[in-house]
């Protein structure tokens, strides 16, 4: 009986866990997520300066020109509700965010300094005080957003000294970070815009390169010059701008800077026939959501060492692919294409932790307001757990790099995007051809 | 006997104080900078997903492509020692920095990690100890730089509760607040040719409304369309990206939302005759420096309520600019305009806090490579006290609102920006012509 008990006692557990993995985490689970953290309310700083950077107060804002203010939440049994604090300023464009709003000038900043003698900090705390009592916010209050690291600091402990109320502060795996692992039909929906415009970008640069002409094996422009990394980064750029994409750079690097992860390459350098282009573009498109999406090419002809690096990277991306299972630890995949490049004959980061050459990074990580956000593939016990879910996106990136090769650098990635629908299925966003000579 | 020497002693520390006020606080001021805050070392936070908005850290690094980091200050006497920890994925960027480099995996966290069986919170606190005790970082350490609030909270307490350090966290005018709030000839340089781009981009728009035909008092384009606020913003954003500004948006608002501080415009509104357009434009530019400029415009005629409050507003801001003074309180001139404007009957923050109309906001701030930052013109008390002094750069903006006036709803807003040169003399970078009516 005793044994018997505890086998159905496992098995319960073990299906509540698995429960869990099907459970999407998405905004409209914030409730269940506060519960969870036994948490009143929830406090999302939006500070002046950081802007869209920050991603958690755009989370709840959109695309609202909110510089500065407070997102509070509440919850209210299986609702939420959401308040934004903001500038009188702002009023207009605070109201675009579509939540009950509270003008923060209401409280009368300059009287409240003067009532406590000039002293700005402690004024700081008794406007929260007064606005926290004027909401109903209290016991259990945790804090997101991102803030000048000083302030943030000294104002959580004055808040906790003052008891305002019971400062939480979490860590890993905190309140937004778990809502935002998932993401719900609509933001799937921006993301897909994202990727669709980056892949027409991807193409036009494509063919961009295709219409040069190649003299002594360095492609060359109408007149004459040399077709350098400048060069193409401004049609890039200019083609990215067109297509509505908020575009800052990219990484568009040949040669040895295509073998160092995050090298965005060097103007200078002239696009020769046979050399690895590495390009890896990542710009925030509709609603500020982004896509992520690499492609590797050879102009002409690919060298057979690059060939076969290639044919080995591309071997990975389809065991990944058919590796993303809800319900499934992210980690075992990294820990996969560890083995199978291993198997290979390359160094890997598990291997040989800080090596610069063979494969030495994550095999994706989710993508969304933020370019690398939860959940990653990495080794085990390097990050939290987290599992492939309904309502993931995530992007599928391995690659190989050789910086110092006697024959030349080169490096090889390709990355495609992904996401887990409604039905536990993954589907790959990005649709572009991946060959490698072009 | 006694008299006199308190009198010498108050001479002498009022000499002390307008010493100060002389003394330039840029990045070459941070060895006394940091020994006035007895601090033998500054640690500043470079964190993936804020890039550039993070401009503490960008600070020190520029435009070399690092997403992630520490930059550590240590006072050596009158010298700082500077290294950036970073990631060896992004060694090469990070060379571009220019200042002694430690790579961050050299510590092997996956090691620490397993040592404290799977502890990464306690992993992050040992490898900051390995780190800090290889450079010598000991003694009273500040923080800086931006972060979520979570992560920053939990690991300043960690280090602190594990004596890694003495934590200092600085809250108003902090060492880089302080650094910044001046500019050195190279930064004013910087921000020189942002204001130049920023006036060419005034300028073409300016010659774009002025191409468009008015047809029963509204601008129409070439193909019988009214011109809208969506057009106009249109062709600002081609200009800006064009001269190479990193351009997001701009406010550009007519008739009410002009009235509205940072109302952004209404794409749909249709740009009249008689009405106000506020055109506040603030990209940043060459090595990620900000220009803010404001220009208000009527197309065709100027009603006689709008030119009034025009020359109101030109008035205080004559007044102003001559009254950038080294040595002067910043409030000081923030006060003089609340007076000018009250003179001419016209409700400011000071006689009515919260007021939607009338004279609202504060008069000027400084702007580098955040758009607002140090020093800042404000009522007095409400902000710490700063004063004029060589190397400050601010802007110059007064303003009349009227959202609600029954005539249509109007503003009024003229900005400007100036540089404290090394003889402190107050130069105006901005020159585009300030005529209300074109």
């Amino acid at each position: 009986m005793g044994t018997r008990k505890f086998f159905l006692d496992a098995l319960l557990a073990e299906f509540a866990t698995l429960l869990l993995y099907f459970l999407r985490t998405m905004k409209s689970d914030l409730p269940r997520l506060m519960q969870e953290r036994n948490l009143d309310a929830a406090v999302i700083f939006g500070v002046d300066g950081l802007g869209a950077a920050n991603t958690a107060f755009t989370y709840f804002v959109g695309d609202a020109h909110v510089s500065s203010g407070y997102v509070v939440l509440q919850r209210d049994g299986a609702q939420l509700r959401q308040t934004l604090v903001h500038r009188g300023m702002e009023r207009e464009e605070a109201a675009k965010a579509g939540m009950p709003l509270v003008n923060y000038e209401h409280y009368r900043m300059p009287d409240i300094i003067k009532s406590l003698r000039g002293d700005r900090r402690a004024a700081q705390v008794e406007l929260l005080r007064r606005l926290f009592g004027d909401l109903g916010v209290a016991g259990r209050v945790g804090f997101y957003g991102a803030d000048s690291v000083g302030r943030s600091f000294n104002l959580l402990n004055d808040l906790s000294r003052a008891e305002v109320c019971e400062v939480v502060v979490e860590s890993e795996n905190d309140l937004l970070t778990a809502a935002r692992r998932t993401k719900d039909a609509h933001e799937a929906g921006l993301i897909r815009q994202s990727v669709r415009l980056t892949e027409n970008v991807i193409g036009a640069t494509r063919d961009f390169l295709r219409a040069q002409r190649v003299v002594d094996g360095a492609l060359v422009k109408a007149d004459g010059v040399p077709l350098t990394i400048g060069d193409a980064k401004a049609f890039i750029r200019r083609s990215a701008l067109d297509a509505g994409l908020n575009y800052h750079d990219c990484i568009f690097s040949t040669g040895r800077d295509s073998a160092i992860g995050h090298s965005i390459g060097t103007p200078s350098d002239v696009i020769r026939q046979g050399k690895t282009i590495v390009f890896d573009i990542y710009p925030p498109g509709p609603g500020g959501y982004y896509a992520d999406i690499t492609r590797t090419w050879c102009v002409g002809y690919a060298p057979d060492h690059v060939q076969q690096a290639y044919e080995t990277v591309m071997h990975v991306h389809n065991a990944a692919e058919h590796a993303f299972v809800v319900g499934k630890l992210t980690h075992d995949v990294q820990e996969m294409a560890c083995d199978m490049f291993e198997a290979a004959g390359h160094a890997t980061n598990r291997s040989n932790f800080g090596s610069v050459s063979g494969y030495y990074h994550g095999l994706g990580h989710g993508f969304g307001l933020d370019v690398h956000e939860a959940p990653y593939m990495a080794l085990r016990g390097t990050r939290p757990d987290e599992f492939f879910e309904r309502g993931t996106i995530i992007c599928n990136e391995p690659g190989l790099y050789y910086p110092d090769d006697s024959r030349g650098g080169w490096g090889v990635r390709v990355e495609d995007d992904y996401w887990c629908d409604e039905n536990g299925t993954f589907v790959r966003l990005s649709e572009f051809d991946r060959t490698l000579v072009i």
